[in-house]
């Protein structure tokens, strides 16, 4: 089983002035993958957060990816950051300096040839169409933030993340949470490695909770929803996915 | 100057089966109250993770809020961790059951019952029309993960929040963002508590960068404006608000 976590960098996310639809879609990849998303944190635009947030999950997850922070610009330190939190020195990686020049048609000046200063020994992967790799430290990969970019990239290397994905059930409820809340929890008694997820629906006009069941195991999951399913009044059901 | 910090709690986000949107409204809000938001993270329902990160939020930033984990089900624990965090034992608070019963149409029965056990000692405060209050802890605010609820309840208590809001200007620009890179460090070090923000788009046929200027004093705001404004190629701006 593999474990991940997501360090999103901007005080443009923390001001409200953007907001962050990379950690909707990681945990959706993620998911997909089998790889289990056990923490998202957002930080300001400051080296030593950077540098100690980043070092803290590298040490407690599988993969560590970042989001934001590495444009051509002041507030872009995430490089900083993740030198600073493994001790490494910055360096320029000329070998990114020569695609940018393939890809540009003005000169490379100063400021993209900061977009090319990255912390030295990372490992740097192509990722097809673009430009600009996605540079890896350890196990933190390191990522824009603008979505479009950030799905792309994410897409390209997503064949390095895998376990074993969840099988998902949904069974969608016309009762109110809290009269099914004793049947749940007497389904988790008997089935306790079932990941079972309630939630209630206020603005839905055909059902009032959608419960989730997931297990790895397929064969586990179809006995704990059948079992669920027996024991709700037949009424109650909405729908079942 | 206030600060705060959202600590989410749900593995349903983690797991990408629900999109978190309270994030993105509570730093919009806060912004605008003049709050500055410094942290936002999310986590599993796991009674000691919640314990460990409010009360390292609570001692770290004024004000702390939670989204989600108050329901009535099995995976509800955010009371228990709160409880946890500060050391309280978990009560019965008789005045929400007697809330309960007279806006529900059925009986109390165990599952509802749950959601009036509260951390002994808590603040509750009444939030107008929705039978639920917002308990307090400490400077811990604990809201329901359900998006018209957590809103609803944060804006029935906003003014117990405020400092002095940030003035905002915005300019978009045609230009490439690292061919004004070297403008915008210029400035920046001419008007060193600026918060310049510069965010490239790639899918605006209008422009290629948003900058924000914020300042909490205003004229400090218009003179950091002006000046920008006066360095960047008249052609280059498209739009100022």
């Amino acid at each position: 089983m593999s474990t991940a976590a997501l360090l999103v960098i901007g005080n443009e996310i923390l001001s409200g002035k953007v907001r962050d639809t990379n950690s909707a879609y990681l945990s959706v990849e993620l998911r997909k993958l089998g790889v289990d998303l056990e923490r998202i944190l957002t930080i300001p635009d400051v080296i030593e957060i950077i540098a100690n947030e980043a070092r803290a999950m590298s040490e407690s997850y599988d993969f560590v990816f970042t989001s934001g922070g590495i444009g051509p610009t002041h507030d872009d330190l995430t490089m900083d950051g993740i030198a600073m939190a493994f001790d490494l020195d910055i360096v320029l990686n000329q070998s990114m300096v020569d695609r940018m020049a393939r890809h540009s048609k003005a000169p490379i000046n100063d400021a993209m040839k900061k977009m090319a200063l990255i912390p030295e020994g990372a490992e740097v992967l192509d990722v097809g169409g673009l430009w600009f790799p996605v540079v890896v430290v350890s196990n933190v990969h390191i990522f824009p933030g603008i979505p479009e970019l950030f799905e792309k990239k994410f897409d390209s290397i997503r064949d390095r993340f895998s376990g074993v994905p969840f099988q998902l059930r949904k069974i969608y409820v016309r009762e109110n949470e809290s009269d099914i809340a004793e049947t749940l929890n007497t389904l988790l008694k008997e089935f306790s490695e079932l990941m079972l997820g309630s939630y209630p629906r206020i603005n839905e006009k055909d059902y009032r909770v959608l419960l989730t069941l997931e297990s790895r195991d397929p064969e586990y999951l179809a006995r704990a929803t059948d079992t669920l399913i027996s024991r709700l009044p037949r009424d109650a059901i909405h729908k079942i996915e």
